[in-house]
């Protein structure tokens, strides 16, 4: 099973790296602790709506880009563990949102 | 501030009304209680990754096209929210609102 939280770590985790920062740098501009920074980036913990949009300011990234970055993630896990499902015509589709995510 | 928890559940319900179907048939087929999936689509509570894709399925829509969506609504909304707050030197000038002043 593909799990939000795990793929929502990675992507935390590779945006600190690609800064080369710390936990403690970011988990201090973020006012979140160093230890749920961490938990969240393993994908051991759920981040509330309010602590991962502090951690996307810190990171300097907008919420939005970051779940459309996530969306394509979990699409692409998706194709290989799972069948299709319905795709609804009037939704945005993983595709879509690949078009805008981070870069 | 913009919160994703409500933009999730603005789409989880909009997607089970399109669907003409009660909070009591998709929180059945989830697998969670009403309470907690009208909690949910209401903004009010954080759904686990778990139930987030329970509901997914119940629903015969993707995790990723959820979050696909869902970052649609935050781009558009964030958007809203960034409004300038800067004065760019193109904006009016002092000189020029003084030309609208009172009359």
């Amino acid at each position: 099973m593909i799990v939000m939280r795990e793929v929502i770590g990675d992507q935390l985790r590779r945006l600190r790296q690609d800064q080369g920062r710390t936990l403690r740098e970011v988990s201090g501009a973020a006012a979140v602790s160093l230890g749920y920074l961490s938990e969240v980036e393993r994908g051991h913990k759920e981040a509330s709506s309010e602590l991962l949009a502090a951690i996307c300011e810190a990171l300097d990234v907008s919420l939005s880009d970051l779940l459309a970055s996530v969306s394509t993630q979990l699409a692409q896990a998706e194709l290989q563990h799972t069948a299709p499902t319905t795709r609804l015509p009037d939704m945005v589709t993983a595709e879509a949102s690949a078009a805008r995510s981070l870069s």
